[in-house]
């Protein structure tokens, strides 16, 4: 267990360093040849509504996604800072561990002025890859969702 | 040494996952039979005057006190999502281990708008149980104490 | 590996533990007898302007800070406190091992009110003693460096 633990937190750190940076590539990288990510309020989801903001159901249209959004961070002005907070292993089974972990993003502004962009939750199943973890389904579960400026930044 | 502070991510980690997720129930279970959880403001606790906010001195009243919570969360239009940082071993002795880690709690309402609720340190006495961790002494420094809603959150 | 990490998890705990309690001469004891220890704004940082805000480049010149941090802080009406997200091991050779991890501060005033002071990344190069690891180098990328009282806070 403890092992599966470190290599959780060490996948996660990875995840919200290689955004923070805008390493796309990278942190495309964390995702399994078969990924699914998605963003979906939180409310929705309590009530079996699971209306995706954002759905990728194929590594091919996370890229296109992660494309798109290099042309609209051109003109972006805001950076961001993701803090991951202790994940908890829900489950662990023949299809990979199951976490959980919660998040809060900041924006950062020209000016240098820093807010609170939201909160969340990470829900993700993760599956063994060499001695490392890889991302198969990340579902973020968002409590902030009057975000004005969403899509054009990743969770 | 490397396997308890595993021990103390993990149990950590549960301890915000479960009351974001309002499992009180399972919450409740990571306290160990003979307990002690208390809310003390920062300020008098530095100052030598540890009035309470909130003191549970026996786990029959913090049950009571979850109880109380349920009712009163049925009005209740906000969720919660606790962000623990990385906690530290201040001591270990043969009374359990003595732990601190930082936490903030923010706060979303039905809108989806998020904004910080409060921050604090924990200050924690754990005792094996089996192979896991257990709370006997949960004391909740607490630098915000200007909350308005203070008691419908557990800290 | 993994005892590393494990390690950089307990020495990020202590620094910022050890900040916000005050104890300075603890958390000078968590550098190197050679370091240093600089405030950079990202914004110039990522532009090659390394101005810093603030420059230590010895242990010397980082305890003379202290001292007068100390003077300052008479009249100080703030407490701090530190979240520091999971931390990533960038590089590991001869000269130690390269660290990365996300914070955020909160400050709260003497009426209990607590905001968001700064987010940034901590860039650490970690140096082995005993069994313990030792700050060498520390790059404190600022996201938000329009601040009022930033040099009243150690970061």
């Amino acid at each position: 267990m403890s092992g599966d633990l470190l290599a959780v937190h060490a996948l996660l750190a990875e995840y919200g360093a290689l955004l923070d940076l805008g390493h796309y590539d990278a942190w495309l990288d964390l995702f399994a040849a078969e990924c699914r990510y998605s963003v979906v309020p939180r409310e929705n989801y309590d009530a079996g509504l699971p209306v995706a903001l954002i759905l990728c159901d194929s590594r091919a249209m996370l890229e296109d996604r992660i494309d798109a959004l290099r042309g609209a961070n051109k003109y972006n002005i805001h950076t961001d800072r993701h803090l991951i907070g202790l994940p908890r292993i829900a489950a662990e089974h023949a299809g990979g561990l199951e976490i959980e972990a919660p998040f809060a993003v900041y924006q950062s502004d020209q000016e240098g002025d820093t807010r609170l962009f939201a909160t969340g939750l990470y829900r993700d199943r993760l599956v063994p890859a060499g001695e490392a973890l890889r991302i198969a389904d990340k579902l973020v579960l968002l409590d902030t969702f009057a975000v004005p400026s969403l899509l054009a930044t990743p969770l």
